[in-house]
């Protein structure tokens, strides 16, 4: 099909012999060697539910093209949301030289796409709504000439059929924008496909998390996971208690919630020990497992509280007692509620919609995890094999590729209890200096595992697609960081 | 001394938990905690030989300050290479924001330093010539008011006490720029202080080649080794053999070469396979041990040759042979020249003033190795912990900042023939998105330990100044990554 090839070469540069001949971490040598080659699927990323490219190709001019609405779409010119993504996508698939080799003097060819018609199928486009846990994400995508089409029962499905059809076009050898003729059906596996970014530890700019908003949304993630506060800072106001927030200077909370609904992503504020529910348009509160005090053990007011409590000196007992008591509260509020796992390991009484947050341990015991918490009915979602905060020397993507969710010893019914999983960048040692490529490629590898069939396990097929995936980053100017020796056509500008 | 407070803090935050409880790295485990707090030697960076600051602070103003050429200087208005390096000192001393709480309206008091002399000492400054390895890098600092003075032999060494200066100036808690009364004698303890980039594996951008060997001058490097071409690609056009540049289409080696000039560096390029000198001021080539070509076990002719050579299957011999030719080529040139320690541990026979570079293996086996090249009379430079491509999770500059090259069995004629180390960041995982913040400040750890006094090893001092040392690059502009969770007066306003 296209010629999208990845340019890469996987050879294993012993070049001066003066890296590889090192130690190595066990990751590096556990990285099967890939062929590099251009991949049946283009730069398709995530990859879809169901692909069919042809060999047919038609170009596309960027003075003879739009995105449009379908006449028979239940959302018009007054969802802002669709209007700008159809300007932000023509952007996108426009990207690059503007001075194509098939100049507006050729006239458009039979063989040309001039339209995508967007067409939302269900009465109510959810234009104006929030999305849900249960939103349908689902498009079909026909890509013919001249008009190809893309049909979402919602806008959210749209918005992501919009990132399928920018990845489908391609450069030819003469530079000209080409795409083939494509049937596309998508949806994701996952409902809860989540980043986490940590403002406590550092200062991250609005401008740094609208850029990763946006990236979020190249990779389908529906899911931001906003740790907001901690004990390192509170960079958060409370409009429901703003004594809570005396410190606050950062304010730009509101504005980027404005973002989110603009791309098919939700918000999960953590914060601890307080918690406030005003910034949650869907999930509740995520409550944290809050940190012992520093001074736990020596501090004469919690001495006496855990005597008064019969607690003796188990901490454990403290810490149940504090998130039963926040967890009663919440319960009052008729939010629904995320928690990290050790509530459920220190058997804090929980509501049966409780939602399980599994990050600790190695595979094996978080795949055991897995199956004590849905085996006792919860739901759950995953994180430990994607703090991308950890960062390890080689091609670590593949390790983050290769964890699935599902994959833990239980009945269908347990399986279908897991939700999904969120890639978690902790704050420690991130900052708007590194935190964009430390994220970027590398939560590209979780995207596609919680958006793409289980059956989607090819490594080397996914090596080929995300280079070039990560190359369309960078031309949209995200500093995704290279996945091994390479190039682009387009490198990174800036410093 | 300076209220330059570090304001990080070092409390290991177990915060959600959600980050310690995970299995550490080992690196991760063997840090000690730091206590933080203003370094009694503020925010220098590399620790000058000798210092003393004294409680007398004084006051500079952007619109009444200016450095100067001393009367007695040998070095005037046509050095260039003084004279922007006063324009960038200047700046970089009244870099933030321009609104000084003391304004024009207030007159220089008494407690003002109003000009930095800089006298060149030497009847021959060295303005015009390229630095070399026998050069004189120290210079003299004294600061009192109204006038400060630089004293150097060599241009050399008052660029080296321009970024000194620079560094001793804070703001005290109006925002006014403040300098203390200080003594400041300085050189380094190592004459070759490189570091390592790439560009073979990955395109680097002239301006981020540029603004790295900016940094480095900021963190008194003096050698950038510069591994342009390998395996994977040759962007390097030779003069003298343009034909072995075919492919080239970087040609900007020149206007890096040109811009070496203007700071305390050397260039130190290095090639596989092929060998050319045209660009090389200082050392001659720099020999990389060749890649053995991957198809040398089935390749023919390379059979014939090794069976007419006698060689049998020894592709070590081969190696060797080779590289035995190219070094005699080498010797009749009248260059020296820098090795792998590969060719020493093969046995090829090397002139005496060879320059045998150490990168392999753990602290052990790099300690033996440079053991026995210093038995043997060679000179050496050490790289093996400093491959900062290895990353890893946490606060790795410690053992980068531990490693010492002169810690091996050895006497006291051994240690003099090591003459320093490089920073070595490859290029496979890193390009234009990634490479500068992962390589400061974790390479500011190399500076300190080849500049700086082989006693200064106090991790807790160490992180104090390097925190702020960090912020004062983020302020220039230079994304150097976080030590830790902290923050810093003028956050990075890149993406």
């Amino acid at each position: 099909m296209c010629n999208c090839v990845s340019r890469l070469s996987t050879h294993r540069a012993v070049g001066a012999g003066k890296r590889e001949d090192q130690t190595q971490t066990d990751t590096q040598q556990k990285e099967p060697e890939l062929v590099a080659g251009p991949s049946q699927y283009g730069s398709l990323w995530p990859l879809p539910q169901k692909v069919h490219i042809s060999d047919v190709s038609f170009k596309l001019s960027s003075s003879n093209f739009q995105i449009t609405d379908a006449k028979e779409s239940s959302a018009g010119p007054s969802c802002n949301l669709l209007q700008s993504a159809y300007r932000r996508y023509y952007e996108y698939v426009f990207v690059g030289p503007k001075n194509q080799k098939r100049g507006r003097d050729q006239p458009a060819g039979p063989s040309e796409v001039t339209e995508l018609q967007v067409w939302i199928t269900s009465p109510d486009s959810d234009c104006d709504s929030f999305p849900t846990e249960s939103s349908d994400e689902s498009y079909e995508l026909s890509v013919d000439q001249p008009v190809a089409v893309l049909k979402a029962p919602k806008v959210w499905g749209a918005l992501h059929g919009l990132e399928t059809f920018s990845q489908l076009v391609y450069e030819d050898e003469f530079g000209a924008k080409t795409i083939n003729s494509t049937v596309i059906s998508d949806f994701p596996r996952f409902a809860h496909r989540g980043v986490l970014l940590d403002s406590s530890r550092h200062f991250i700019p609005v401008k740094v998390i609208l850029a990763n908003l946006e990236t979020m949304a190249m990779n389908k993630f529906n899911i931001f996971h906003w740790h907001i506060v901690d004990d390192s800072s509170f960079p958060y106001l409370s409009q429901t208690f703003p004594q809570l927030s005396e410190k606050v200077r950062n304010r730009d909370g509101y504005r980027i919630r404005y973002f989110l609904r603009y791309r098919p992503n939700s918000i999960v504020p953590t914060e601890h020990r307080f918690t406030s529910f005003e910034t949650v348009p869907r999930f509740g509160i995520h409550v944290t497992f809050p940190p012992p005090p520093p001074n736990r053990k020596s501090n004469p007011d919690i001495q006496k509280f855990m005597e008064q409590q019969g607690f003796g000196q188990d901490f454990t007992k403290l810490e149940s007692f504090y998130i039963q008591r926040l967890l009663d509260i919440v319960t009052t509020t008729q939010k629904g509620y995320m928690i990290w796992q050790e509530v459920f390991d220190n058997g804090v009484k929980l509501k049966p919609d409780t939602l399980i947050h599994v990050w600790k341990g190695n595979q094996q015991s978080y795949q055991r995890e897995m199956a004590n918490i849905t085996s006792a009915g919860y739901r759950t979602l995953l994180s430990s094999p994607w703090y991308l905060n950890r960062i390890a020397y080689g091609q670590d993507w593949q390790a983050i590729y290769k964890a699935d969710p599902q994959d833990f010893k239980g009945t269908d019914d347990q399986k279908k209890l897991v939700i999904g999983g969120e890639a978690c960048l902790w704050g420690e040692f991130v900052d708007a200096t590194n935190l964009t490529p430390r994220l970027w490629p590398r939560a590209c590898a979780v995207a596609e595992r919680l958006w793409s069939a289980k059956e989607v396990t090819d490594t080397n097929d996914a090596f080929n697609r995300l280079a070039v995936h990560r190359c369309r980053l960078v031309e949209r100017g995200i500093p995704a960081q290279p996945l091994y020796t390479s190039y682009c056509p387009r490198e990174y500008k800036g410093i």
